[in-house]
């Protein structure tokens, strides 16, 4: 999605040195799969490994000064999640963002991952539900998927922050498809304010320097 | 989905007793989910016992004589898969059914996960690609909400049959949400003939008694 595939990981003299996505410099990134040698290859890693890894992610990497640490993970409450909370405890996380897609199954599946965050003291700041309806580009008319409103409903239940709810928009899938940016090629689609609510919200909340 | 939830595993002599999810008792259930008192609570587990409750459903559960045994696990290449494919290899299991969404980001995940089955020495049966274009039902236009073909050109590449697409299909959502027979509401959906075809493909491929 960021045309990051292939950049390599050097060693620095604080530490690994992180890919950087723009010439700017404004965003770096931190992945296994800059670490291996043939990035298709299964990781086949049990959990103490996986969460070693996770801690040097957070200690061993130069990040400089940042605003924001952006942790992407699996769904679940496993292994990863644990390190990830343990490692950055010290460092007084800003909270959770959780996400989930509006059918029953997946709204389960969440409603576990609050109890998590609950249980290890880690804040949410707020729940999304992606995949929300998906507008024809054909005839405009909006269909609903998979279901409609549980993210919402769920907020409400858990006392949760809803921030808000991102459509199918099969262009967004595209740009991310190509690496492209979005937001300059698609300044018209449903996904656009939607996402650029979520953010504000989110921003808001959670002012740079804070933490 | 199978209108389980609630029920209650039983220790009989030969082991748990499985939940029936119909009359005939055709199919048989185990899950985590019906061993916990709250079935909302997060099962915050690291993967060495996740791997023992494994083990302990392939070998301390009364299944009685089975046709098929089908184990659903997340995605991903971790303890779970590994505990799976190890409690399993006694009984030589017939192979992995692999399903991926038709967008880069998940096939490319997908083509982990088949590496990891050459890695562990577990036949493929086949790939499925879910998601795999949308009929709109206002218009009948068919979009490819997250692109399309990523499935089938996989199972190319990586030499493993492709078993077919299923389409985004919200009827088939609804069933699945409301616990409904979607065969018999729905018949003329186009998931169905999709999912049919599927069936037999993978029937035909791993006939009962074989193994």
């Amino acid at each position: 999605m960021l045309r990051a595939q292939g950049r390599a990981v050097h060693q620095g003299d604080s530490g690994w040195v992180p890919v950087f996505v723009d010439r700017e410099q404004s965003i770096s990134l931190m992945s296994v799969g800059f670490l291996l040698e043939q990035p298709d290859e299964a990781l086949v890693w049990r959990g103490p490994r996986k969460n070693a890894l996770i801690k040097q992610f957070v200690s061993d990497v130069a990040w400089g000064q940042l605003d924001y640490l952006v942790v992407d993970t699996p769904p679940g409450t496993s292994d990863e999640h644990m390190a990830v909370v343990d490692a950055l405890r010290p460092y007084s996380p800003l909270g959770a963002l959780v996400v989930t897609t509006p059918q029953a199954v997946s709204v389960g599946d969440v409603r576990r991952e609050l109890t998590f965050c609950r249980k290890v003291g880690l804040r949410v700041i707020g729940l999304v539900e992606n995949m929300s309806g998906f507008v024809c580009p054909h005839c405009s008319e909006c269909t609903n998927v998979f279901s409609k409103g549980g993210g919402e409903e769920l907020a409400r239940h858990a006392g949760v922050p809803f921030l808000g709810s991102v459509p199918l928009d099969p262009e967004l899938t595209q740009s991310l498809e190509d690496g492209r940016d979005f937001i300059q090629d698609f300044p018209d689609s449903p996904a656009f304010p939607a996402l650029s609510s979520i953010a504000q919200k989110i921003l808001s909340e959670t002012p740079v320097g804070l933490s």
